[in-house]
């Protein structure tokens, strides 16, 4: 188990910064009253191809060598990890297969082929979706990069918070969603070297609390097909993204699928931006816990915009 | 009638400068290689009361005397202005009455009592509405702010191009809704002295066409009560704007409902921002007519953000 370090994360940065934007960071005085803290909202909705992953996605396929790179990349993702690898692999022109269930909606499996991606589709299960995979990185022989469980991804993920820092006045803490744990991996990678004080709290939705039974327990919990309106957030932490969970985070909060509706609803409604369900937990934590956070410099990382506008959760 | 100037204009940013968000300007690549122009979206979605309205009512707030503001401010308005000058008058710490049609949506009414404003139901008819605002008026001595046959409202409007102008590198267009000719006029009056090289273009629905007929006709043509989905630009030219309309104005394009619709969603999908169907007609009219936009650098006018959520209209 490789883990990547601040200097990986460096790295990334350089060789990302061409295909990516510098998102911008929101506030909002509603907000900030409501809660009692003050909220920088480093907004990835607005990033390339809709969402933070196309940080980790470019880093691992900018950081392949010629030889790697002719090959292409492979992965299995029902969600904006494929997304991002196709646009990634669009930038460089290298070919880009995914492993996505035949139940994935339309519209995703459409915007990744708008980007180039070549789908091969498997059941919603496990067990399809490892062997249709297997099957696939076989015949192509392309380089398998793991939607988090990937130092190169981790590293490309770690910038974000860098940007959140470079583009705040000093914050006490940052909140971010934890599913697979890639995004809060990269954040515990810079700010541990970066800004040690400042604290790291996950948000996970109730319905799929693995990763918050997991810190509790010490060791890694997985749930099978955990159902929750935040459908980023459904897959169990790793090996890697265990190691910065468990050495960095301070706390990890939960809230319920009403909460986090009414998180995206108020943000939608008061920010005028279009939020995932997933990177509404943040914000339903913090409504939920004012005292926890009042009278603090708090980031919030706003994960991703990709939204099926024909079905609304509410 | 008192046409205000450049001077005005000036005036205005400083007075409202503490009041009003500098806000973004976004672009899409997406958006850009699908129009073949450069577009540059000045975001008064992200506005405070969430909508460019907000700049013209602080101008008329924070311009009254001592003596004229004790009394207050009055307005009839079903939509932003009402938002705006309630924001404005509770910044300033002075009353402000509201005449609203009692049809008018819960949430609305709810934002205009949030922001201190006191609303006074009429009937939604015209007849009923002056006649209600007189009374109001008649009882409070407050000072009238129209929402945009008002010198001071047009004054304020006008500071969103500055900002523009400042916020990018050139522009051949700038493009806006067109409703009453508040935010066509600050417009006009602004880049007419800055920049009269910028064409102005105004954007108007198909349903709601008077201004594009005006335009034609070369005088002014009031509808009553048009019916589309862009509920801010129901309203006629009065005296103010068609000056600025009939004088500085280089053309008027429209779009159907149907369009307007599409352009909304779109911008929703692939710029993760909410925006109004008002301010979705630029985007509609430069989709139809790309011929006329194509390798120009274009300043889309973005107005406002105030959406109902429950009744999205697709």
């Amino acid at each position: 188990m490789e883990i990547p370090t601040y200097e990986d994360m460096l790295a990334a940065h350089d060789r990302i910064r061409p295909h990516i934007h510098r998102t911008p960071i929101l506030t909002s005085s509603y907000l900030n009253e409501l809660t009692g803290a003050r909220l920088f909202f480093k907004c990835e909705n607005f990033q390339n191809a809709g969402a933070f992953k196309v940080r980790g996605a470019s880093n691992a396929v900018f950081g392949l060598s010629e030889a790697e790179a002719a090959r292409g990349v492979c992965t299995h993702s029902s969600g904006n990890h494929a997304l991002s690898l196709s646009y990634a692999a669009g930038r460089r022109g290298i070919p880009c297969h995914v492993v996505m269930p035949r139940t994935a909606p339309q519209a995703k499996k459409d915007a990744v082929r708008g980007y180039g991606g070549i789908i091969t589709e498997c059941e919603p299960s496990t067990s399809s979706r490892e062997a249709v995979f297997a099957d696939v990185q076989a015949a192509t022989g392309g380089n398998f990069v793991h939607p988090y469980n990937d130092p190169r991804v981790i590293a490309g993920q770690g910038t974000c918070s860098r940007e959140l820092l470079e583009q705040t006045d000093g914050l006490d803490m940052v909140v971010a969603p934890i599913g697979g744990g890639g995004m809060i991996s990269g954040t515990c990678l810079t700010l541990s070297s970066l800004a040690p004080e400042v604290k790291i709290i996950a948000a996970e939705p109730e319905m799929a609390d693995d990763a918050y039974r997991s810190f509790k327990a010490g060791h890694i919990i997985a749930d099978d097909a955990p159902v929750t309106v935040a459908d980023g957030l459904k897959v169990p932490l790793k090996e890697l993204t265990w190691h910065f969970v468990s050495n960095h985070v301070t706390d990890i909060m939960t809230a319920s699928e009403a909460e986090i509706i009414a998180a995206m609803k108020l943000t939608w409604q008061r920010m005028k931006i279009v939020i995932e369900a997933s990177c509404s937990v943040p914000l339903a934590i913090i409504l939920k816990n004012k005292d926890a956070f009042a009278g603090k410099r708090v980031g919030v990382i706003i994960t991703g915009g990709n939204v099926d506008l024909d079905a609304l959760p509410w």
